[in-house]
């Protein structure tokens, strides 16, 4: 009897249509079944809100003639994956992949990340699943550098499962396949944004701004993404959604709550 | 000499106009000098979305004859709190306060919450932050019994400060004030909910979706936030911004990643 193969979805937030996402159909498509339920617009930096309030819609289409199935949707990345596992699949997936993002998702960008919010998503829905991102924002960034890990960590993915309560979030640095040095598991850096407002008026003369910023590392540790991605390693975190800062509970617990 | 005054910033997810921030408004008037940078509208299931391709506006408004500074902001909570210390605030606050949400934002409604993501972007400017939320979704939530609760939350956090790279998630039991029976510090139960779609047509004949969904408390623990609302106490759970899953990293070390 021929085994059954894997069903896997796949999702981004830089919208359907983007480089990034079809690269990562065409590696899939090597692993097992594929159905694409994505953003039918850009939704970067949307972290993991979900549509409330407003109606989402979706619908299949057709992009290429790959053998997966594409379904474009109006919500969010996170919209996207409730509504494919509630609505498009017929089962739970065995994998869920986002991605390839135009651009870094290391260290602190995970917060704002779309393509991370859906990672987290299918974790929460007990599906093993990983966010990849590219450190290259432009739309004809070369994706090919990356596939092969990509593939391997998929692999290793379906293989073993994931630690419940955790997803994978995956970056790539911006290098040739020559200078890819390989993969490190880390942790996430210290690193911040230090934010800029670029101020403007309009043609009416009324202000507006535009949120710009650099990035910071502050972070020293030779264990962190950063690190990785900065000495031309591919970079695995593990990342859960349990947010609970455990170690600050005990002295919580010393606060005087009295009221009079 | 006079002591000066702790400079308080108070930001929300359901719009500046809320009677949930209205009401928070008032208790920190009588603990400093406050400072209002909140959406012109409606954000709730935000997440940490910040605004990337669009502009940010914001203008000094007028809402009662309070002694606060009140500025509305197109953008989502994340960018008023960037907003309001690159640009509206003189020196960095002493206190950041988020809320009063209309709703719940205990357990895993903590990943999706506008008001939560305001608090935790705080934390990342090195603010000590909190968000309150009040299980009462009406616009019309009695927040009276709660406000002296938050009055002593935010006077131990300007007294004591909050560990770095922590902020807390408040969420308070819609009970009356002789029902409340004071603070536990907890942490984040592990519930989720259960999506559904309601599936509709519109009048063209075209299919819509609404996400709804029942929340489901797999946790058995009396140490969580979902225990402590259940029994009538006020929830204080630390969270932190490092989302790294630290004790999956050696199991992830075990893997193969060789590629051919």
């Amino acid at each position: 009897m021929k085994e059954k193969k894997p069903l896997i979805l796949v999702v981004n937030d830089d919208g359907i249509t983007a480089p990034g996402i079809r690269s990562l159909i065409n590696v899939m498509l090597d692993l097992g079944e594929v159905v694409v339920v994505a953003p039918d617009s850009p939704q970067s930096g949307m972290g993991h809100a979900i549509t409330l309030g407003q109606v989402i819609r979706y619908k299949k289409i057709k992009i290429d003639n790959g053998l997966q199935k594409d379904y474009s949707c109006t919500g969010t990345p996170a919209d996207c994956v409730k509504l494919a596992v509630n609505k498009v699949l017929s089962r739970k997936p065995d994998l869920l992949v986002s991605g390839i993002n135009h651009g870094s998702n290391s260290s602190i960008n995970v917060i704002y990340s779309g393509t991370m919010s859906a990672a987290i998503e299918g974790s929460l829905s007990g599906i093993p699943s990983v966010g990849f991102s590219l450190l290259d924002y432009s739309w004809d960034a070369d994706f090919k550098p990356s596939l092969e890990y990509i593939k391997v960590i998929s692999k290793n993915i379906l293989k073993h499962g994931l630690p419940k309560g955790t997803c994978l979030n995956v970056n790539i640095p911006a290098v040739s396949k020559k200078k890819l040095k390989g993969i490190k598991v880390c942790r996430q850096a210290d690193a911040n944004w230090l934010e800029e407002f670029d101020e403007r008026n309009d043609p009416t003369g009324k202000t507006y701004f535009w949120l710009k910023g650099t990035f910071h590392n502050f972070d020293k540790g030779n264990d962190t993404d950063e690190w990785a991605l900065k000495n031309d390693y591919i970079s695995v975190v593990p990342v859960q959604f349990d947010i609970t800062a455990h170690h600050a509970i005990s002295y919580l617990n010393n606060w005087n709550y009295d009221v009079l």
